[in-house]
């Protein structure tokens, strides 16, 4: 069954390392795995896995290195002293960071001859393997051809481009999306919840509204390129219009309203900047800071996305 | 053609009156339409629906009198003088307003005699008439059940329940999501556009992403009721370390971070509170304000949902 399967290590086995790991074997590669603490690789140790002692021994095994740890220190602290070891490999590190740190990441790659690939695991562990489930992926366009068939059992693997940031930046979009929609659902539970309507009631109303508000995006990304806003469906007067109904009902009913009157002024920003009459899409122009205004330290980096690469 | 199909009145001919006028125009019902500047029923006109020189004379015509104007000054404006010609009849009103000004209708209708149903319209005007759009209804839930085949023209009609209020503060809930949602995505597009990413590349991620973000909601609605918040896949502690990289990547690349900093502020008041392990439903928990801290003028109320029939 192993027979015309490629050969995979993974190192890092915690909640997620363990989960990416276990999809692999069910999709029957032959699988090395190690991690810092040796018993959470016993499970699939004795569902078939090759338990390597040494982040050495795991490396030689494969021609393709999965990495998933905490963060960028653990990942470093693993892999900076066997770094030959990985040279002519490709690694694909699924470890959360910045951008930044992929960028750095790749340079130190790079200067140990590694095909390096940068990912970030759109789920949770139950979902791995789930093709519903997206796996985002930037940097190194030969490894992550090379290697797409096997990275294609953890979920839907998409390519997002070259520089090893790309994955790190979408990552972060999302999540920020993710905590502005959770948020504001929240905001809306609690104030239909001070009227005794439960959560679960009011979610699959929510939860179909969302296919509506995704309508928009799509209509109003074509507007965000474009750098025009035309409100022909909602203007941002209407919308300030509409936003005090809300903050007035949550006052009423002892909802925090910290998000929707953060919200408020935004549109007022939008407002003051002439856009009373344009869409919501126009509030990105007050989203964006001018350069002038950004600390000592913190200034703006704008590198085109194949700089890196 | 028009044989079985209800007369109904539809008074407020802006966008949005003139949309729900013309699907039902469509629909084969004979049509009574009024508005304040006559130039806006005349396109109505042309199509075979009969206009009514006066407020008076739109009431009379059908047992339905379907109202959509700006607010609800307006509103009473138009209906105050004329209350009686309006009993025994239903008047489902799709103006945008408060659960409070809501209440108030019902008030006013029932002192008239009238059958009052409280409307929210969940799309823009071009999205009237299709069944995938939501239209929430609450109040009179015998007014409701006679005119849900004739209200089921203008899109899919949800009833919430027998008090007036909650199509408004349903209405205000979702719109809350809507722009916490837009807001998200909208920072998210200003981050990956500091990279040359164009927003109509991100969106499609991105709208791929909030079908699973759905499914996290669906997952927490449970908790939000059960008031128990198991962190078992990713706790707030988690989120915590997450969004210090959307905050600095953002202010990397100029973005503003207001947004992602009052998330970033909320999960630290829910970490303080004890939910560090928890899921992020936990964040409801610091949404409600302690009641002592209301001002006055804004006592927070807590009415049963059938208290106002
Ligand atoms: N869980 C999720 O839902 C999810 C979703 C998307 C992305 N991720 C990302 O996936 C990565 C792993 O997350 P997880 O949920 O698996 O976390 P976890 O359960 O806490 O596991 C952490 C892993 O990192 C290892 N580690 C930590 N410090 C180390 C060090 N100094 N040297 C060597 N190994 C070290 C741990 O080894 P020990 O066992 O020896 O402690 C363990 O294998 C993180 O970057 C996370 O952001 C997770
Ligand atoms: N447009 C949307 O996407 C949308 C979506 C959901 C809900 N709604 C709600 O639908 C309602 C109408 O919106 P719209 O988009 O149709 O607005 P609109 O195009 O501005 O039309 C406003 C309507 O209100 C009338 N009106 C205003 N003040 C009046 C007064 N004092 N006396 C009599 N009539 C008065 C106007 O009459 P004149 O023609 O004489 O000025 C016009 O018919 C609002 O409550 C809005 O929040 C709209």
């Amino acid at each position: 069954m192993n027979g015309d399967r490629q050969a995979i290590t993974v190192m890092g086995l915690g909640s997620m390392g363990s989960a990416l790991a276990a999809t692999l074997l069910d999709s029957g590669h032959p699988l090395t795995v190690w991690n810092r603490s040796v018993s959470k690789a016993q499970p699939l140790a004795d569902r078939g896995a090759r338990l390597a002692a040494t982040p050495e021994e795991a490396i030689s095994a494969s021609p393709l290195i999965i990495t998933c740890v905490l963060d960028y220190d653990a990942l470093h602290s693993v892999l900076d002293p066997v770094a030959d070891a990985l040279t002519g490999k490709a690694l694909v590190n699924l470890t959360s960071g910045s951008p930044e740190q992929a960028q750095e990441a790749v340079t130190w790659a790079r200067s140990h001859g590694i095909d390096y690939v940068d990912g970030a695991i759109m789920t949770t562990p139950p979902g791995v393997g789930s093709p519903e489930m997206m796996f985002l992926y930037s940097g190194s366009p030969a490894a992550f051809e090379t290697h797409r068939p096997t990275l294609a059992a953890l979920g839907d693997p998409l390519y997002l481009g070259s520089d090893p940031g790309l994955a790190s930046l979408y990552d972060a979009a999302l999540l920020g999306l993710m905590w502005s929609t959770m948020t504001g659902w929240l905001h809306g539970a609690a104030l239909v919840g001070a009227e005794q309507t439960p959560a679960t009631e009011f979610t699959p109303v929510a939860v179909r509204w969302l296919t509506a508000v995704a309508g928009f995006l799509t209509t109003y990304a074509v507007q965000v390129d474009a750098g025009r806003y035309p409100g022909d469906d909602a203007t941002v007067d209407v919308q300030i219009a509409a936003i005090d109904h809300l903050i007035h009902a949550a006052a009423l009913r002892g909802v925090d309203n910290a998000l929707p009157e953060l919200l408020r002024t935004a549109m007022q920003r939008a407002k003051a900047a002439g856009h009373g009459s344009d869409s919501y899409a126009s509030l990105i122009e007050v989203l964006r800071i001018p350069m002038q205004g950004t600390p000592a330290g913190l200034s703006p980096t704008r590198p085109r996305r194949d700089d890196a690469v």
